[in-house]
């Protein structure tokens, strides 16, 4: 398959599903939508939507199942970057080659259009034209699955850890492997799986793409962590190496670089595994699955 | 009846499942549990949640059918204090008498336990036991009601306003109305509003809900503004003049403070009013709508 052209098709069908579900800059209070929007429309590459949408479709529902929720997916996900950039957090200026939030809409502005993107989130999964699409039998545990993973003991907990070890020199496996699979891996895991549940998947198949997802969203975060390395600028949007310069807990900087690239095909090989039972239909689930490892070559 | 029996004794309910529903102080990491706990667990009188039990209740309901998205309601309320308390905010020490959550665990805690907060509502509104108990058809236009009252377009939006309109001199009644309605009337609002349909209320009992919901929340803020300038320290928990001495938009600032006596009382009377068709099950939300402008005095 064409997975250039897929991911830029469905890039385009989440975009025009934002657009239509975030309050438009010109609604009261404009400063607070304009922030929000600046970031959700920063030019990301809508790798969650995409996921729970391939996933929806696995299992045999339709792209409209999931199309709201994907959006919700995007909206915390980009909450979750406008924070982290904040001067208290990691305190970058730059992020997608563009000034962050609070640099171009100050501090308290940020922090608060990050909240109200968390709560959009929300607003999305409950519109009545939603529910009464996918039935309140899918929606509210995908709902709950998406709020879990985005909670302390999912990707806020994994950002905590992550800035406690920031600096330590003895951070061991274990708790790199803990950062990355809450702070990545945990939003990435309920893309795929809340996509499954509103696709209607049966227990077997919810097993499965369970297994999938926790499985390539720490391959995603081992992938992103040698990209730092081996990356230029260019590519990943922010200096190359960073993370190292920042002394972050990465997979490299404790098992080292080759044994994380091996690490990382390995991921990938279990994700596909974890797809054996389905068709064509997961043809795109397994396609992007390559493509996370494919980035760092 | 003898309200402050009531509302202790509702308290202490609130309080009890609030325990039961956060992740506990072990639970890792336990620095952003820690950080939650703090905040929810300070002191504050649980009036959102009070007022939405008694909604509940005044249309039919039980206490089960409202307790845990009242105590949803009160983690949303105290993320929004902890991140109103930030420096890039407000900046306060101090909150009901105790150093403020970036005060004891730093900035990047604080930011956290709030999204943390903001998040672990959805994950108490969506748990698979409270949504077998009143059901989705319920359960979501509830939910939703509380988000959409939380964003951008109702909490996030009124403290938007206020922040941008701190230090001006000719702020309109419209602006400060704006701001009550939104940063603290939204809230209340949705207490009211969703206590009321998780109740099982009828069209017209919600919209009596409504309205007494929405007079009350603006007669709650107005009455705020009043024991600002006229309580004593002890009585609010801050410095008393605060909001004059920050140049903060209020009702006393711009219509003077026998006006906004006058104005608060009309409120309560409105509140009651909408409660007319109701008897003695809507008994506790008529003294707690008459308590809300006792207070000042």
């Amino acid at each position: 398959m064409d997975l250039k052209g897929y991911l830029k098709e469905r890039c385009v069908l989440v975009d025009n599903a934002l657009e239509k579900l975030l309050p438009g800059e010109n609604d009261l209070p404009s400063s607070i939508h304009r922030a929000m929007r600046y970031s959700v429309f920063a030019g990301g590459k809508r790798v969650r939507p995409v996921l729970m949408l391939a996933a929806c479709e696995a299992v045999g529902g339709v792209l409209e199942d999931a199309l709201p929720a994907a959006c919700a997916m995007e909206m915390i996900h980009t909450y979750s970057l406008i924070h982290d950039d904040l001067p208290a957090m990691d305190d970058d200026d730059f992020r997608r080659g563009r000034p962050t939030n609070h640099k171009v809409f100050g501090e308290a502005i940020a922090i608060l259009a990050g909240d109200a993107l968390l709560t959009e989130a929300f607003i999305a999964l409950g519109a009545p034209e939603y529910v009464a699409r996918v039935g309140a039998e899918r929606l509210v545990p995908a709902t709950r699955e998406i709020a879990f993973c985005a909670g302390s003991r999912g990707m806020v907990g994994g950002q905590v850890v992550d800035m406690e070890s920031e600096g330590k020199s003895d951070i061991d496996l274990a708790t790199v492997q803990y950062i990355h699979t809450h702070k990545t891996g945990a939003l990435i895991k309920a893309s795929v799986k809340s996509g499954a549940i509103l696709g209607g998947a049966d227990d077997a198949a919810l097993a499965a793409m369970t297994k999938f997802g926790e499985t390539i969203g720490l391959a995603f975060q081992i992938a992103d962590d040698i990209l730092d390395i081996e990356g230029t600028t260019e590519q990943i949007g922010k200096d190359a190496g960073s993370d190292q310069a920042r002394g972050k807990a990465t997979y490299p900087a404790v098992m080292g670089l080759a044994e994380s690239k091996r690490r990382a095909r390995e991921l990938v090989e279990i994700a596909l595994d974890a797809l054996s039972a389905f068709g064509e239909e997961a043809e795109p689930l397994r396609e992007i699955a390559r493509y996370i490892v494919a980035r760092e070559s």
